[in-house]
């Protein structure tokens, strides 16, 4: 089972065929309960000609270089293309599993999403993290994306904000 | 960002060491309301020297070789590692999220986990699985598998069954 060249993008994730690749760049991360801190990232998007982009993403300590987060999973364009309606399901290492609605609006080369998860799912060791928001923008080889989240008893406040670029 | 030799297994997943690699093999699904199916598959467990295993798994179909599944997520050993406690958190392609817990007991050159997600996640598009089962042994560079789901009204019933190598 090799990667051969593979089929075009089926035709459901053609208009998020820009994400495909790998994105890099840095980022800060705050909240209310721990201190600021600088982290480098890297996202991929694959597909395999079915109507889903593979996505996965990791990100190190900005200064130490040690691993920090990771998360995978997939985007699911679903109903009309015109309509931009997106599913996201995601796992966290931390126990975390998110499941993401919301909706893609397209722009002259890219988009912005914008993804809510109302409930998070947790094991029952995981951290509490309850609910999530994202916005990605997309515009030419540039990724911007800000997420913030309810957990550990705060409201949905600011988390992550970065920018990558296309490699 | 590169992966470089990286550091060794956190302790929490010394014991599920074995794992570390990939699998390649072939496998027979079927359930109530499908016909039987043959198909190929791929399992890679990779670290990064937390405490946890990242996994990703895609199968094709024996025949013809489309692809059939795809999942990626998370193992993660939980409490004291004598008691073999361990959760997985898995994203699906069909907008599935598991939340397995269960239990690993070792075995000369390898060992079984036994999982059980008890409700599955799914996404407003997605399919109905309403909850799966799961048993894997390792002995050695052979890893079989069972999962049994209860889907689309069925009880829980077997569906597939694997025999891989390691590579």
């Amino acid at each position: 089972m090799t990667d051969l060249p593979g089929p075009p993008p089926h035709e459901a994730v053609q208009p998020l065929a820009f994400l495909l690749g790998t994105w890099r760049g840095v980022g800060e991360g705050s909240y209310p309960t721990i201190d600021d801190f600088p982290y480098v990232e890297e996202i991929t998007f694959g597909h395999v000609g079915k109507p889903f982009l593979a996505y996965a993403q990791k990100t190190r300590h900005g200064e130490t270089d040690r691993p920090l987060h990771a998360e995978t999973g997939y985007w699911r364009p679903v109903g009309p293309p015109a309509e931009g309606a997106l599913e996201v399901v995601l796992a966290h290492p931390t126990g975390l599993l998110e499941s993401l609605a919301g909706r893609f609006t397209a722009s002259v080369g890219g988009g912005t999403f914008e993804l809510s998860c109302p409930r998070v799912v947790a094991t029952d060791t995981a951290v509490e993290v309850t609910a999530t928001e994202r916005r990605i923008t997309v515009d030419g080889d540039t990724l911007t994306y800000e997420l913030s989240m309810a957990a550990v008893g705060q409201p949905m406040t600011h988390h992550l904000a970065a920018t990558l670029t296309r490699s």
